[in-house]
């Protein structure tokens, strides 16, 4: 006889068998026998959340740092839909999070039952309508055919670097269903041998004898663990390697094949955006296209001249290839840009300036952004993961040149306030020992601040850098500086690690350049003599200073 | 010529017009020239939010107590999507809230631009389509006919009691339209007077003589403010008024035709149920049947046994008049009771048992649910305003008789946790001198918690009463109580004030029956001395302890 297993067991076994070990989520009436599942005797840890946009934002940072997928479990309606805004920033970001939702039971959704939870109109697929919205797919799950919607699903979400949606009524998740399954792990579906092969060809002919490559290296690279492919491709003679802003330092800044941030007329290096606007012939490899990607959409290329290498297909100049995934055309980029012969000759090193330390104008003055990055760059230890909210926190973050090993997360595409603090948390779950630095403002923490307690009693050991500018400075810079609307109640910062169950977290504040030399160095010290605890560290700045990258980007929204 | 003004100044106008003082909701790059159109010169408030679902709650408990629309503005994708959960709430229960969202301009979106904020597939109609799943209408509003878009959308919320969505793209915000329609205020369809007349004449036949009529009084009553109805009702010989927990204390629980709570075979008092399960002719007024609300679906009567009037219609054992209002139906109800002829004798008085003062078994013994709601009891001033949260603190408070003029508050058919946070600041706002009590569980407090320092620095004077139990207890009494996914962090509650920006908030701890008779002495005395200002008071219980009601309903979900 078949072995069986339960539908939520098999969920949580086919979870495991794709790396997982962590869940978010927070328990309800409709997921609670769910959950007894997923967890019991499974590999699954269970670390909650305070509320469930903050699970969402969490998974999308977990799967962010562990290059694959991350899940959070919530309750049928008032859970599920707290989180709909996360799930649409993992949709906008190439993210690949698991929503699992417990549904009341099947008979009581098919009658039509008054449930609470329920918009009390007898209807229950209004939710499943609106994952549907934002996610690459999204079904109840029936248990006649449990395994092969789990199993579509995951794919799904593995496959395409997308959300998905898993409903799943409470008796179908203590269902019996066949472990068989279960004895072939998913596999991800891959690229058509006979579209890379006409891929290839056309890509020697296109590329021709080309001296010099550029390449222009977008986040979805990222998403895919491709970097190491990028950095074999820096490695060749004649290429030159240009990232965007959501991936910054996919390629260490110090490489010399490394051109920098591009984003059209807003590029800071004149020369990055020449090379990349003129090159021919110009790759663009997992590149994303929106207006912050591109500055307002003033790339001076045209993707329909270029090599444009998606997720699932591949371009050149226009003509598409499907069923090439990343990986395959990025391996073959490099094998056909390995064979060329003659091989090009090395270019000139480009010069990297070393970073000079920063010395503050009036180091007793008031602390600004001017000061603060550069103090920052001097302090970050190379490998750092260094994530920074949407608004001045991000903006100042690019024009670091960070160390080699960083990485920089962020959310330039979605860029939903609040974000980075959750998310924060499940990366540091994905890599505990890793150093980590959050830097937000404080109208975005705001919005997230519960997650604060579970960041910072979990044992994990980020610094976090709170940028208290009085409200939404980003805002401020975009219109009515003065509007009421700006504002944020005033919190006292210092006290909530403390309130928040984390009394034993160091806390600071910096008013000053001087005070935040003071306050990195003893950060500093007490890591590197293995104090393993989180900083929480309040930095004041004026209202309305920003960085002067992100007043020319607030131009651009006016 | 037509004088003229923006299509943000309208909408601002038409709220004015509808009653509206404050406005809810968070900044955003979409909605900063809406914002300032909406408050440039007008009667309205900005009080604003510290996220975008506690706007969404905040607007809710804002439109319930004063008794009409409330709005909330939020930006496209990323700030409107956190309140979908908010709006679903409001539809669920029967509130009219208008949430306004600033989209980025029509041309944009024609084009299909790839903006941030956006899912960057070009298709800006996810968000309007999800909203339309949860409001009673959901439109785009575009500048040629702004103002009947407007216009129709707020009818319908203030005609049916329900959310509707507005996008007003950035340009439409701005664009001049029309002044003439403002010179008429909207006001809300009335009944048609033909089916008033038929349903007049059905109902005189079906009540017959009948000597004794029993009302079962539903929280619809309470969204239309008909409560000086159903008082007039109680007046008239012969008829008894039952409540649902929704709208506990509709009618002064004193009253000697109120028959308290009914809820199926849930009913804490057997004659209750008897009376209503047995009554002929029964009505049905505002009533809403769901899961909580009848016990289960334990109720003895048959809907379509009974005169049921609803909001937009009523029905006579089944028969349906549809255009009938329910202020119009229960006016008809008033005037066929009032002319039976001959008048039925008054009904024997209902024995309404004075309150005893609460002794605690064990004054020094942990507090617990059996001590904490009959001390409560005996505190509570005639019309306070008890905002109670899902779970032990709702149930908790059905135990209560309140005292005259008291109202609960509550989301027994939603049920959302960390609902009644910024329930509680929207309400006070509306009645912002009414005594006002929180009733509030750690776990749930959690999910809303940073518009606490809000509640606490308006000049508002509620007393929070936050009940820690270690998690989540509700939960806990379905099933799995020892799993981990019903802990909490535990946080040091005492300190979030101070924090949160109102450091000057007395707070309190209570762990024992004879901490809380001193805590709430020292509460009142404080109140009654003019100290105007909020107290906050912790009390701690233990981890599985509920009140009875929970117990039985947890057993019924279970």
């Amino acid at each position: 006889m078949t072995p069986t297993v339960t539908v939520g067991t098999y969920l949580a076994r086919r979870l495991e068998q794709l790396g997982l070990r962590h869940l978010f989520g927070l328990p309800g009436d409709f997921n609670l026998g769910l959950l007894d599942e997923m967890l019991g005797g499974s590999g699954l840890r269970w670390v909650g959340s305070s509320n469930e946009l903050n699970a969402g934002y969490a998974a999308d940072g977990h799967a962010r740092l562990r290059r694959g997928p991350a899940a959070f479990v919530t309750t049928f309606g008032v859970g599920e839909l707290s989180a709909v805004n996360a799930t649409a920033g993992s949709r906008a970001e190439d993210v690949p999070v698991v929503h699992v939702v417990g549904l009341p039971a099947t008979r009581a959704m098919a009658d039509g039952a008054l449930l609470h939870h329920s918009l009390a109109d007898g209807d229950f697929g209004h939710f499943v309508r609106i994952a549907a919205e934002v996610s690459a797919s999204a079904v109840v799950v029936r248990a006649q055919n449990a395994c092969t919607a789990i199993d579509r699903a995951l794919l799904t979400a593995v496959g395409s670097s997308q959300p998905v949606y898993l409903g799943i009524p409470a008796d179908v998740a203590v269902a019996q269903v066949s472990a068989a399954p279960l004895a072939r792990p998913l596999r991800v579906l891959r690229s058509d041998p006979a579209v890379a092969e006409e891929f290839r060809e056309a890509l020697t002919e296109f590329l021709g004898g080309a001296g010099e490559v550029t390449v222009l290296a977008g986040p979805r690279l990222h998403r895919r663990h491709l970097e190491d492919r990028v950095r074999a491709l820096a490695a060749q003679n004649g290429v030159r390697i240009a990232t965007q802003s959501a991936s910054k330092a996919m390629l260490d800044e110090s490489h010399p094949a490394n051109l920098g941030v591009y984003a059209g007329t807003f590029t800071r290096d004149p020369e990055t955006r020449r090379r990349v606007d003129g090159a021919r012939p110009l790759v663009l490899a997992g590149v994303v296209m929106t207006d912050f990607l591109t500055g307002s959409f003033t790339h001076g290329f045209e993707p329909d001249a270029a090599v444009d290498l998606h997720l699932d297909h591949a371009r050149i100049a226009g003509a598409a290839f499907y069923g090439l995934f990343l990986e395959e055309s990025l391996r073959i980029l490099e094998e056909v840009l390995e064979a060329r012969s003659p091989r090009p000759a090395p270019l000139p090193r480009r010069a990297v300036a070393p970073v000079a330390e920063h010395v503050p104008a009036d180091p007793d003055g008031p602390l600004t952004h001017a000061d603060l990055w550069p103090l920052l760059q001097g302090w970050l230890a190379p490998g750092t993961l260094v994530v920074a909210e949407a608004g001045t926190s991000f903006y100042g973050a690019l024009e670091l040149t960070l160390p080699d090993g960083c990485d920089l997360l962020g959310q330039p595409v979605w860029s939903s306030i609040g974000y980075t603090l959750p998310a924060t948390l499940g990366a540091m779950l994905a890599a505990p020992d890793r150093e980590t630095v959050l830097v937000i403002g404080d109208g975005s923490a705001q919005l997230t601040i519960q997650e604060l307690g579970r960041l910072l009693t979990l044992g994990l050991t980020p610094t976090v850098l709170l940028v208290n500018n009085s409200g939404y400075t980003v805002e401020r810079a975009i219109r009515s500086p003065e509007a009421p609307y700006q504002d944020v109640v005033e919190w006292d910062w210092t006290r909530l690690p403390a309130a928040l169950g984390a009394p034993g977290t160091p806390v600071f504040r910096a008013r000053t350049p001087a005070d935040l030399v003071e306050v990195l160095a003893k950060v500093r010290a007490d890591r590197e003599s293995g104090g393993g605890h989180a900083h929480f560290v309040e930095l004041l700045l004026p209202r309305d200073d920003a960085p002067d990258s992100l007043v020319q980007l607030a131009r651009s929204v006016r």
